[in-house]
């Protein structure tokens, strides 16, 4: 199985480099706040969208969630595998 | 590259046949409100973790909130790839 | 003591038959979603301004949540001190 | 008209100077994350309170997220009159 995330990962990592001027992920990282607050209202929309707006909706929302939570490692130099790491620890 | 994630995603599918009473997953699986009320929750502590308690405990925070989109997906019979076909259509 | 809650309530409450193409208030009492949602980002606000952006911002962001209460609230035909009784018996 | 607010947050004053092994209140403004993070999930309470719970249970929930709005005001020597007073200033 191949999956996109490690391609999206390395994306924005190059995005680091860009102007916040003109790029969305640029300008996020050049504000941790307002990734975290992004976090955090995703999470909100995936609420409301299991709630009452059906799977297609929920999917693009947890969507949106990953996106900023590589967006939050890339701005700490984390990797997404730290994350996997530490689910496969907790099932040893 | 090899991940966790479908590994722990078919695990979680496999919980759903188990006893709500032993199995943590289980029960949440019986309970959707209580599976998004985590999933927002979990996303405030990356919030909290990010502002105030250092990598290691945010990548944990992390982990956590990605076991809970999975188990939120596996309870509708979605699939994390679903979510990873999103991003890339965003990036076409 | 003299409070302001009590005017805003009322003033809410006559919003409910204004225009949601020119108030505010109208158009998210129209949409509940929209209500609740805004409630949870103005928690979310809260916890940042707690934790970088100092008290000024903090009682803003207080006041945004509150507002947002109060709308949610006049949509289902409840009263603020409905809240302040729940808090007095809790007391008890 | 009389309002609990104003009792109850004196009473939270008070229990500044409490044991925080003894008093729920006193252990929560010895910890100012831990403030916050409950109004984030109190506002969640309440998103899903609103969308599946009945507005008994949507009464409670707001108290619990305004209960911890006074803790947090408390904690930082600030008043709700000063919520009160920046909605106030909205209106003119």
């Amino acid at each position: 199985m191949t999956t996109f995330l490690p391609q999206l990962e390395a994306l924005l990592r190059e995005r680091r480099t860009a102007d916040p001027a003109t790029s969305y992920t640029a300008a996020l990282l050049a504000d941790e706040d307002e990734i975290v607050k992004k976090i955090g209202e995703e999470a909100i929309e995936i609420i409301l969208a299991a709630k009452s707006q059906g799977n297609e909706r929920l999917v693009e929302e947890c969507a949106d969630l990953v996106y900023h939570l590589l967006v939050l490692l890339v701005s700490r130099d984390l990797q997404w595998t730290a994350i996997e790491e530490a689910l496969a620890r907790r099932r040893k």
